[in-house]
């Protein structure tokens, strides 16, 4: 199978980079399932449901989420009737949504998409390790997923590491997403599961992590905060991943993605 | 100038790949000038006065370092006699070494060499931003200082972000390091600063961060630790920056440097 | 009934004021039950088994623990045969020994004694309100549990106290450990819980939460370490909570302990 | 002389407490100096101008703050005009206000008062030891301050006793704040400083660090927020310490004050 994933979309600026290139990207590359974090979608913090649908309509089959999972209130209720919105799953048992689901690809496929919080320097949420394996178990891969594609959201290179570790073996894909800095680690672990530490954002590169300047040099130097945090407005870079899985679902082919604006293109050579 | 900076090298398979391909990269690139972080050089905790003399005959200049810097207590004693070995400039008054120093390339011109600290998930140093002011102002670029090194050792994406932009027109290059993960991002800021959020590591990439995996997969998982931390034996990667810089000290070209091991290669095309 | 709960011994000058002072206190104030936290017992840091006996000599029922439970490696393997011994609850799935016991009192009656860790500022282990809800359901109080005794090892006053109002109604009383410094705030919550947000510890107080102060004052002010941190020796004071229950196992009265070294001294008014 | 300090005052339960007892307290105790820390009398969050008046009218010679100094923005503009005002010093080089102050008592003594905040668990700000030797070397106690009281609102108790040890002998007092709960371990250290770990709030102690409990037990168990903070409205506690120097501007006696509300009653015994 194709897989695309695409990293934090942050603002404006990151949703017209999607919603431009991925139905194009889709079509060329004969992609056969795409996931879209979209936790800072609307204004930079959290997502809506008509955001939700742009990005089902644009290509995505499934839209994974972080801490800002619900900043926007609105995502507590939609997310219960959005069933390809999936919300970490190490929350505390009760919160609305769901952490893992296995959705059906365009050929049939069942994909497994996971998405998960790292502790360190982080809300303490449930262990992610321990989620994962049952998460995992639920729906092994090559029994029950034909792919299966894990979204750990989280901060440290460290965590993000062993994480990958942990799963190698049991999933297609484990990607990094919160930092919104790609990292140029893409590779395939000894197991046979695609590994990145961060896929990046997709959003304007001019900024503070998608977000204008000013504010966090404000705070940084003056450590006294002043208005609220606005993603900057500039010509968006799309950042993601692309892989390929044999039937058995583990990965033979993976690379970056880096479309327009401020970084260095890349493109899959294997398509 | 010809610039390359090399990140965190990590105990023996990092510094095996820095003495293998630093001579012939020096060599063949021609280059002016070398950094080399050397904050976990010695057994992946510090450096010793043997290693630091061991990169500067391989072909470095200078040896920056990080929150590692004094692991091995005897660089807060040789550090006195080691003009090119360079701690975070925002450690408290007094303490051993220097933070910054103008060092003299082998053609002839000054250096201007910086290593910085961010406090975001880290130790709470100084203000690196008023910090690199006072560096930055005493041998301001073009003037005093033919190129600027600022080497940000840091932990989150948007403090080093901020942080380039802080520096953006009066350094050379702001580079960060100690998440021992590439980035992607590697670009020129409008002010004429070569940018890159994180080097990367030289070492194995087979482990979490440069060590062997076990210890710290038993820590995120049974929360008690077993052993001390352990570099991981196996091949290494060189992980870099490569730059040029025009005459006024702005930078004209910069791309990433990863040679060996198991990421994919890049190689500046520019040379 | 009559109960103690002395809060984290560190190294000898805690032990000493603790074996001095509790036999005497246990037949003075005809006490019923007796908790010690022991986690900085050894050298202030973690337990033996010798000194986990002494305990349980001088006059104590229960040992809990907190996050330098298993310093000692001892611990991991005698705990499995020390009943009395009780580390934090919310430790991973796996982890030796036990978060929660129902211990027998010398008069026959049933008390459970839960340690539990908080998170903020602290390792992220698993959900500590989630947690106790199973362990206070397990033995309910009045019905299962002639008393039950919490002790939350946590950093912030702000968990300690949401954690005392999660547990009113349910438990004989909750008290805070971890910080070393008595609070002034013991009183009986609404629904009938002891409560007090830190119960101090048995230790010497002149130093820098019962360690030396020289090594602690280098590294805040030189950032560099010299040494490992050794308790200070020094008078001990023995700082902890005593209260009396009714006959359903909820608080009527609540008070401070303090004896000796170099904090005012308080004793119980009511026996 | 004889001095009162009280602790953060929180919201109108606080402020009320704080007016009510003060002008008695003032009056009754013959006091020379009171300080009262106001970084949460405006709803919870930072102070306005006709708050900081009626703490001067109720009989405060000064106030400080803390990590919530600037909450409402208004203060970034009155502060410049309230000499009586202080804020901690050591925030960046270019805040408005001032971090020490020499103010005179109404006996004409001169009594210099600093807020310093830590840095542990808290922003990183510039080093609040490094710092505090300025401020008590540009007004040595005995020489130019008749008393020196420093209010260092800091997380953790670790950097609290440190700070105690390291001011002590030049100040008459070092207390803590920020916590919210007043500790039991008020002394006179060897070198004659007054020193209290924290000194607890002015407010309602029947939620949690004054809030309602509803909103915080929902982010500790949902981890999903749902209202803003409100300070908890009920019968407020008065929590603060007295002391008494000598004419060097030593420490004699020091005593906890708690009046009203849920917390046991204290008062100085020496007046
Ligand atoms: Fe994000
Ligand atoms: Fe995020
Ligand atoms: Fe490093
Ligand atoms: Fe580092
Ligand atoms: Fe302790
Ligand atoms: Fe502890
Ligand atoms: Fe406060
Ligand atoms: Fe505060």
């Amino acid at each position: 199978m194709r897989l695309l994933f695409l990293g934090d979309v942050v603002g404006r600026a990151g949703r017209n980079v999607v919603l431009e290139q991925l139905p194009r990207l889709r079509r060329d590359w004969a992609l056969d399932f795409v996931v879209v974090n979209g936790e800072n979608a609307a204004g930079g913090f959290g997502i809506t449901e008509a955001i939700y649908e742009e990005f089902l309509e644009a290509g995505a089959d499934a839209v994974t989420l972080g801490n800002h999972a619900f900043d926007q209130r609105e995502a507590l209720v939609f997310i219960e009737r959005a069933p390809r919105l999936i919300r970490p799953a190490n929350f505390p048992p009760g919160t609305p949504g769901r952490g893992a689901a296995l959705v059906e690809a365009a050929n049939g496929a069942q994909v497994l998409v996971v998405n998960m919080m790292g502790r360190v320097f982080m809300d303490p949420l449930d262990d992610p390790f321990a989620s994962i394996d049952r998460e995992l178990d639920a729906a092994p891969l090559g029994l029950v997923a034909d792919a299966t594609i894990v979204d750990f959201h989280a901060e440290t290179t460290s965590e993000k590491q062993a994480f990958g570790h942990w799963c190698d073996g049991r999933a297609s894909l484990v990607v990094g997403t919160h930092t919104h800095v790609p990292t140029a680690d893409h590779r395939i672990l000894p197991g046979g599961t695609a590994y990145m530490t961060d896929v990046g954002m997709c959003g304007c590169y001019d900024g503070v992590i998608g977000m204008d300047k000013e504010e966090p040099l404000r705070r940084f130097t003056r450590k006294i905060g002043s208005t609220r945090f606005e993603p900057v407005a500039g010509p968006g870079t799309l950042s993601g991943l692309a892989m390929e899985t044999d039937g058995a679902g583990r990965a033979i082919a993976v690379a970056p993605v880096r479309i327009g604006g401020s970084l260095s293109e890349a493109l899959p050579s294997f398509w």
